[in-house]
């Protein structure tokens, strides 16, 4: 049995206080992590907020984890984990492995999974409990204290870049340059690709220079888009805000596809000429499979990419909250567990 | 020179009256070809009608022809087509051959492309000059009477099965049991996909089966989908009208696909959680490329699949028109020339 050192809110929209709680010995396919670092994730705050309406409290947010193993179970002792590694959680915490979408290794769209922070206390604390295919190695040459933010906010722009084939010779748009988008252009810059940035922030542009953008336009006066109709073979929208799904369609070239990872609120309207006479496609994507987070952790290190982060420890995490809060974070935080 | 004799239309909405013009004879990479049957589709109604308020009068309709060769232009002679022989003329009359979507074999996405009857005159005629490239040969064993149905309705569904790489393990639905939906039908069955006809026509229902549907289920009444919900790898909407687009996704597997061929003023509005949490797509293609255009005939002939036609002499064009007008069409209509 091990004491679990937490934050935790008791209700919606109030502040995180100390909380603990038990965990028993891991199960057969289950893995014990001490948890190092953790980042914080916009649905951290979508779950504190109870947006979705279906959060139980109290409630431990976090689920970019990094930390040793301590304990394994017995099938997850034959899993290539050991106890003492430095391994990373996730968004997903637990696929059946044996629906459908399983079988064909895409575990992340499993029917009956878990994710690490619905019904389960997460990365706020000490220790957790995951099992063995979502417990993924942190290479090496990945610092242990920024690779958090890439288990959620990295795969899931990395994971359309692989799934829909995207190639060094491919014209790639990204909306929002934050958590997400930050790193897109990191990954996109290293695939070879040639990258828009899409953003009305005169201040970052430096910075967004670079994460690897080739050109930056703005992503709220459209005006300047018309010398770029027709040249995307993908947009990614990390965020957004009242855009013109038209306008933002026509920059697509032929084949081209409009990929949503940013979850909000604000439905997709699209005349059905434009998807037609193009051969356009809108789509989605949450996070990524197993495969494709290892994949992206070894590119990560081969390509010495890595988000840009921001420190507190995790007894501050109220203060970390509100900093993410105001809009000024830069790129990413991340709490160190300090208890 | 050749004397063309066809029935146009002086100004929109207005009956169709004998017309005729001279033809220059063929340029280096045009085909004369003398008209025996030309398909109605809906679209000749939409120009007619001068939906999109672009259409130059007179307008001579008609995009779906089929007639023997008469005459080539000399670069036309070495492209493996010869003077008597059964070709067919769909959407496309001709493509540049040097953009980007040209030089990747998607030339019905070419960026200098021409429509049959877009500033051009069409098929309700005696003949037309085409460019080599969508001059399709009508295989032996396919009925030339009735092809030129296949060569716009057909190749408007056959297209996305092979583009977006339908399996004979896929679920397939099929919305609008029309003019496309009956054609696709048939393709699914013998591609071995498991079909799904969504039609509210009880009294089509043995027809719709015959065509190849394994299944119907109201398009209309949605308390039916529900043991439905996650099963389809791709829908077809062929034409629709109030449909709850939430309520179709909700029908799509994971990487599941809602694909537009029916062009309607109607758009697509789709909260972003159903893309995302799915992983599925939403998209549109207009008609397919010309290897699409030679695979489909082929196809066509092996599996013996035609579309059901009624035929009208080309002299009763007006008759025709408002048979299809009526929504009375038993699937597609096609008319003989008779000059």
């Amino acid at each position: 049995m091990t004491n679990v050192k937490a934050f935790a809110a008791r209700e919606q929209r109030e502040q995180l206080k100390a909380f603990s709680f038990d965990l028993e010995p891991p199960k057969a396919e289950e893995v014990e992590i001490e948890i190092m670092h953790c980042g914080i994730c916009h649905t951290d705050l979508v779950f504190l907020d109870n947006e979705w309406g279906n959060i139980r409290f109290p409630l431990v947010p976090g689920h970019e984890i990094v930390g040793p193993v301590t304990k394994l179970g017995d099938v997850a002792k034959d899993r290539a984990l050991q106890v003492g590694q430095i391994v990373g959680v996730g968004w997903m915490k637990e696929s059946c492995l044996h629906c459908n979408p399983c079988f064909d290794g895409e575990t992340h769209l499993c029917e009956n999974g878990k994710a690490t922070i619905m019904g389960n206390h997460g990365g706020f604390a000490s220790h957790i409990k995951t099992h063995w295919h979502w417990t993924v190695p942190i290479p090496a040459g990945v610092s242990a204290a920024d690779a958090g933010p890439l288990l959620c906010a990295g795969i899931t722009v990395f994971a359309p870049m692989l799934h829909y084939g995207i190639s060094p010779t491919s014209t790639v748009g990204v909306f929002g340059i934050g958590g997400l988008g930050h790193l897109a252009l990191q990954f996109l810059k290293a695939w070879g690709a040639r990258t828009v940035a899409f953003s009305s922030s005169a201040k970052k542009a430096d910075e967004i220079r670079g994460f690897g953008a080739d050109t930056i336009l703005p992503s709220t006066d459209d005006t300047a888009w018309d010398a770029w109709k027709g040249k995307f073979d993908l947009i990614l929208i990390t965020s957004f805000n009242g855009l013109n799904w038209e306008k933002v369609t026509s920059l697509l070239a032929p084949n081209g596809r409009l990929h949503i990872v940013g979850l909000v609120g604000e439905p997709v309207s699209l005349g059905v000429a434009s998807l037609i006479m193009g051969q356009k496609q809108v789509s989605g994507s949450p996070v990524g499979s197993r495969s494709a987070l290892g994949k992206m952790l070894q590119f990560a290190e081969r390509h010495k990419i890595s988000p840009l982060t921001e420190h507190f420890p995790m007894s501050k995490v109220n203060e970390a909250i509100a900093h993410l809060r105001s809009g000024h974070a830069h790129y990413r935080l991340v709490l160190d567990a300090d208890f």
